[in-house]
């Protein structure tokens, strides 16, 4: 999997993500209105502005970015309605033929993990025949549990063709809590970071593999330490923009090649369209916005690697 | 919240939690047959088979243990149907007056962790009035991101009369990958556990916390060592019965006052009736298997502990 996602950053020469997590303070009203008005004030309505307001951007952006990064949390604050939101999203990205990463940070232990890479990168079996769940192309994992919460994410991978991004440096100011504790004198990170090289050894596909990490742009030199000891590692860079992280910030992420990270931001274009920077859009143009967002992103990623 | 949990503990004078993980193997054929013959032989199908499996045996435990824990991962597995089923699960517990421990291992950061513990504690405001999406009791937590993680879920317990249990040392054998690696001489599990003290400090209900801890019942010397760490928070005890814990290692869980602890048993009691020990109990009585198992297990636990 994780050489059609290379495919993909190549051809639109963008190593962008863009996370898919709605709040209905970012949903302009003219789309609130409507959706309230069709399926009622209550949790429908405003998992189908959810829906419509990510179809607007969607629909905006297919075409110069490579992948998706839907927060599943948003989604799940609106209990089923929103995760009905979130499978719709998945669909119509994969129609779309953009990437799907679904942010869903789960993990736990053997066969329960299992349940979950089956759940969103497999399918069940039942008599005979194979059903996905939400069928996402990559999923991020939590690495606490350690190679049992994994692994099977890992076989899925391996069977169905998919990746996953497993948690090494997050982006948020208490990451250092438990991640930067010295162990032997290295942080934990970096401990985590060698099992995610090693247990990306199961899953390779071209010069990286199906196992990537996840390492915020808010911790650059970190990031650097990071890139040497997982060569093979794609990393999945949350942090950029609403978080504080720069351009600039993410050179120590990425590879000689140009590869082998990808940015992701969330807040900066799905809410541009609430910026001063991006006033002409005023008036709900969610998607426009979104566009030019997303635009400058990649010009200002482009300015800092070359 | 955790008050409530003790009421009910000494009510039924059983820390027991019966983990409600269906699996398409644990359910009897005469289960599936019907459910595939209704909905058909697919995600809908397999999804209404659970639903029906746990509520035989949710009819047969109400009365007798204090509180379930539905793993959601084997509902996730499912997809959308799963977790219709999963919150069909958890609403008809609450109407039995069981607590409903959301096994869901969330954690992300800020808004984000703020929107799971929305989705499964609290409740979405739309249009001034409140909506909720899971509602269940208790959640579990996955402290790696650190107190950004945790704390948006103890303002939600604190704000709806909530609990929830962060692992600590989980029951899996390769926990300790990370869980076991020494800081400063002390493992990560230790510090994690001393975080969970100082967490629970915000959440007092009496003389424990609704910020609990998950600690395996395979691992018994360090839930010794944890129980002093964490005098406030109540351990939830995963691993006994199928994982091999047994009676005799949950007495370092357990203060002197006789609580603190609460030991779960998922496939020891909800797939009873498959195992040689329950065989009276053959032709898929799940319900009437699941109450014996649960009184066997009751009793186990009594003897250890008296």
């Amino acid at each position: 999997m994780v050489s059609k996602l290379i495919d993909k950053i190549q051809k639109t020469n963008a190593p962008i993500v863009v996370g898919l997590d709605p709040k209905l303070d970012f949903i302009p009203d003219r789309i609130k209105d409507k959706c309230f008005e069709e399926k009622g004030k209550n949790l429908e309505g405003a998992a189908e502005a959810f829906w419509q307001f990510n179809k607007e951007i969607i629909d905006n952006i297919y075409d110069i970015v490579p992948a998706v990064k839907p927060q599943i949390a948003m989604y799940e604050a609106l209990g089923i309605p929103g995760l009905i939101a979130f499978k719709k999203t998945v669909d119509y990205c994969r129609e779309k033929k953009l990437l799907v990463i679904g942010d869903i940070k789960r993990g736990d232990i053997g066969s329960t993990s299992e349940a979950y890479a089956i759940g969103h990168l497999g399918a069940t079996e039942i008599g005979g025949r194979k059903f996905s769940g939400f069928d996402e192309d990559f999923a991020t994992v939590n690495p606490y549990l350690g190679s049992d919460g994994v692994k099977p994410f890992i076989s899925v991978c391996n069977k169905e063709d998919k990746g996953i991004f497993v948690l090494v440096k997050t982006s948020n100011p208490s990451s250092g809590e438990f991640q930067d504790r010295l162990i032997d004198g290295r942080p934990l990170y970096e401990i985590v970071g060698e099992q995610v090289e090693k247990w990306g050894q199961e899953s390779m596909d071209g010069a990286y593999s199906n196992v990537g990490a996840v390492v915020g742009a808010t911790y650059p030199e970190m990031g650097k330490v990071l890139r040497d000891i997982m060569p093979h590692a794609y990393i999945l860079v949350p942090g950029y923009g609403a978080q504080g992280g720069q351009g600039k910030d993410l050179v120590p992420f990425f590879n000689k090649d140009g590869l082998g990270a990808i940015v992701n931001s969330s807040r900066g274009i799905i809410a541009a369209w609430k910026s001063d920077k991006y006033s002409e859009f005023k008036e709900g143009k969610v998607g426009e916005a979104a566009r030019a967002a997303a635009l400058d992103m990649k010009k200002d990623i482009e300015q800092a690697l070359f």
